[in-house]
């Protein structure tokens, strides 16, 4: 991991860019941290939008996180930002297009095709990401996952132990197999849903999280679209943390 | 209103019982109370299963919004505690009684007859006592519902102007005509939900909070069964009152 910039935000937050095996990323650290007290980290989780264009909100998530003691990085997606496109991604996405254009359901054909091989590629990334941010002095775990792609997150909750609670976004279309692998996710859940989300089947969520086999979880659900989560709703996502993470 | 008896908790609560028109009922302010410096108060719903046998639960509750600088004050139920019972009443128990024993569906018929009396009794008792709570020195409003019975809590939030804020528990039967009423609330909602509540229709309640009319509306699902609401669940809900109490 090398660290390409750094900068002190005005609240104290140490915000640096990095790449790692080619992968940007983004690091953020509360100024309390340091060797002698190092923190919990919390992975940003976020749709492939790229980086760049997300920046103000994993910005704005990373500096509550920091409020609250904790750390929070964000990588940059497979197939996103500045990251080479790969041809069935480019056609999924052309295909979602498409089915919703013309007001149809998206069979699960699209929906497989463009979530599967994103979960098959991010998690490893990931989980190679968590290895070189937890090798830093200031950052100690345990470790949360924020945010979505959801499937990422419950893929990432089933394979990877480090991660102890995930707070998770139902706002991405969930393949049925994921559904089925998030039964055996058994970490302490905190999962956000728009109730009237235009691009996510209300019901589709629900199931999802009636699916998941966490003995502790919770579904926190708020009025407005899918960008809409009111920053209360974020303020409990954090206090959902500080509760596990601590 | 006559206070009847008087004791200052471990915390510096304040517990007074009081009796109102021969109703009783039981008032908690934070030390921070005074003439001087007024504070909010949350009404705390109850099931009807009297005070002294809520006293603990209601208690924990009262001494939780106390921490948040909040009065809380219950009031027994028509029907509930050492006040009389009504045939009707009485009959619409043995009916669901039975419902439940022979394991079929609750009918519209015994819902209706169950809980529209104790709202049509019971809302005006909680108004009348709010005018003796508020003409207190020590209490100065806005005023929150918290809690069940929810039926009561709906009514509450369309006829009852001080109310300004209402967290209801989605734990009892609703009367169809009670979800055609909610569509009427306007004021902001916390609703809690246990997942596996033995006696409660999750489908219900999840129509019930899509009819409310709220703009801002958060649900909060959380596993358990219907006395298994979780604390930090019950930390949420205080975070909710002190947004729009404060």
């Amino acid at each position: 991991m090398r660290f390409t910039s750094e900068q002190r935000l005005e609240d104290g937050v140490l915000e640096r860019e990095f790449t790692l095996d080619g992968i940007p990323g983004i690091l953020w650290t509360p100024a309390s941290a340091s060797a002698a007290v190092p923190v919990p980290l919390i992975m940003l989780g976020h749709p492939p939008l790229g980086l760049p264009t997300m920046y103000p909100r994993l910005a704005a998530r990373a500096r509550q996180a920091a409020a609250e003691g904790f750390a929070a990085a964000a990588v940059e997606l497979p197939g996103s930002g500045a990251r080479p496109r790969w041809a069935a991604a480019e056609q999924a996405r052309a295909d979602l297009r498409r089915a919703r254009e013309a007001g149809g359901p998206v069979s699960d054909g699209i929906v497989d095709a463009l979530v599967l091989p994103l979960v098959d590629r991010a998690v490893p990334e990931t989980r190679t990401a968590l290895d070189a941010l937890l090798a830093l002095p200031e950052i100690g775990g345990p470790v949360g996952y924020s945010g979505g792609v959801i499937s990422v997150g419950i893929r990432l909750a089933v394979v990877e132990p480090r991660i102890v609670a995930a707070g998770l976004f139902a706002g991405s279309l969930v393949p049925r197999v994921m559904v089925e692998e998030a039964r055996r996710v058994t970490i302490p859940l905190h999962v956000l849903l728009q109730w009237d989300d235009e691009g996510n089947d209300r019901q589709a969520a629900l199931d999802l999280f009636d699916a998941f086999g966490s003995a502790e979880k919770t579904l926190s659900a708020n009025m407005g679209g899918h960008t809409g989560v009111p920053s209360f709703a974020g303020q409990d996502a954090v206090g959902f943390f500080a509760r596990h993470l601590r």
